[in-house]
């Protein structure tokens, strides 16, 4: 197993080395708003602790990270009524992932409405006004 | 929240009312092989308890699934000599679900080779030596 490289770009989110726009936090996870959102209002989670992903997390990692996906999921039918809702989550560079910090991607979903393709960089404005209304929904 | 159908396809599945490929089971969980693999070795991970997705399902569910999860991914690195692993779950028709009873995707994943398009049904012998490779690595 690869080791985990403390300069990876969620590491150095939560050490606040990087800004983020942070819409939910608890002792063990972090949510976030993805730069790059595949859908409007693209979010996520990530154990404070560090893991590169599914395959070294810890039982403990991967249960609070999955507790707060859910919690995203459901605040995300209420924040922007969603019609449904995308889990995705990569490990290894086959699996998808390119950043080797575990995380779960969250999508709100809409009729109709496809995944733009990865990589576009988003409107920071925008992105800002999701994570207020996530937020907002989270109460 | 639409309410959960019996007789959706994991219900019968879970009821013995059709076969299926089981490679795991526990008190909370089993994980079977998808008759439409979008890689060789395609598993999908289920609550024993009826849920419709991860927006109804409880904490004690969720927690459950997300540890065979886990358990399967590891055991498919070692199984196929997987170079990655791909985890999707689905909430709502907009979500991309078909069945509504909770499930989790696994697909292993090798450099270079792209996921199959879905609904293709997979060949049957095939699946069957992937589910064994699996089961023995599970010891």
């Amino acid at each position: 197993m690869t080791e985990y490289d403390p300069e990876n770009v969620f590491a150095k989110i939560l050490r606040g080395e990087i800004p983020s726009s942070r819409v939910y936090e608890d002792d063990e996870t972090v949510a976030l708003m993805d730069i790059m959102p595949r859908t409007d209002g693209h979010v996520l989670v990530i154990p404070k602790s560090p893991c590169r992903n599914m395959l070294d997390a810890s039982s403990v990692e991967l249960a609070a990270v999955i507790a707060t996906v859910q919690k995203i999921a459901q605040a995300m039918k209420v924040a922007f009524e969603a019609d449904g809702v995308t889990v995705q989550q990569f490990n290894e560079a086959a699996g998808g992932q390119e950043v080797f910090h575990l995380h779960f991607h969250v999508l709100p979903r809409y009729e109709g409405v496809s995944m733009r393709p990865p990589g576009k960089m988003g409107d920071f404005d925008l992105i800002a006004k999701h994570a207020d209304k996530i937020r907002a929904a989270l109460g």
